[in-house]
């Protein structure tokens, strides 16, 4: 589905100039924003500047679903939000209507399991209101490991704290319904008929 | 606690080559397993040498609990198992005894989010039998960072990828207790007394 948000692949012969977020306010933002608390806040703005370098600018229209849970084609991407809103949901068999997981702005990273492992969507993401963003693809971060490797570790070091601290919160939510499951489990023994 | 498993720093003035795994055998078994389905598969034979390069041998006796949940101090490392078992513990509130998450053996890391964040454990590891293992430390992946920073950034990558994939994993389980708990709510309900 989200194949279309890509621009057409510039010749190589362009050299990775082709690809860079050519409004040089968009680009600032981008930087300001990679390095802001809620995103990558390990980069140094200089390293994000080259991040940015090998990032493509995009317009998502509100209520555009860019990102589908279950999805497993063009996964290998993520998406720094620069303006609007984006409305992260996934479903839970047992409910009609999908569970809101969060809502993301302005800073946020969006999908950046995908960058690294390219598995199917864990969830969907609906832009809420008009959003622009700025997109790495799998393909220009393997360019930025070989042309600026350094800044790439630190970008994948920042990309993992990321996920460390989701799966530390996930971990601790896991254990909150694991007791919780416990505590209902003896309320039901207690109420059992007989 | 685990302060001790580290080897006294050595001179600057001796460079890096001190830090490193001296015997071929464990350097080469080491370099294996970091390369193995289990720890990091997506690095190259020849990338996991430049990396194990930065490790340290270390042996663990049997019985010893070398990761305690909470802990804050010397949080900074990763522990590859080059063999032995080491079982990994966490504590629920509502249980006296710690609940057993898994148990690992050779080819397998342990403590990687705390060489990316250096954050409390989020779980106890103790050796269920002798342990021999190679630690990286932060400090030494700061080194490597500098020294060769492409291998540092796959190194990177493939420690993101693992923790993405734990964060899957973490994600199907929540889900599942979310709809666990949903029945069982149901049940307490149907079964309420009035």
């Amino acid at each position: 589905m989200f194949y279309k948000f890509f621009k057409k692949k510039s010749p190589a012969t362009l050299g990775h100039r082709a690809r860079t977020i050519e409004n040089s306010f968009t680009a600032d933002l981008a930087a300001e924003l990679l390095v802001a608390p809620t995103a990558l806040m390990r980069l140094t703005l200089e390293d994000a500047r080259v991040v940015v370098h090998y990032m493509q600018p995009h317009r998502i229209d509100e209520g555009a679903t860019f990102i589908k849970e279950g999805d497993t084609r063009d996964t290998a991407f993520m998406i720094l939000i620069l303006d609007g809103e984006v409305t992260v949901e996934t479903i839970v068999v047992s409910r009609t209507e999908p569970v809101t997981i969060t809502v993301l702005g302005r800073g946020s990273l969006v999908g950046e399991m995908g960058l690294l492992d390219g598995e199917p969507r864990s969830a969907s993401c609906t832009a809420s209101s008009p959003v622009s963003c700025a997109i790495l693809s799998r393909q220009a971060l393997e360019e930025l490991m070989q042309e600026n490797p350094l800044v790439a570790a630190k970008l994948m070091l920042a990309v993992a704290l990321r996920i460390a601290a989701r799966l530390r919160d996930n971990a601790d939510k896991l254990k909150m319904y694991v007791q919780l499951t416990q505590v209902m489990q003896q309320e039901i023994g207690h109420r059992a008929p007989g």
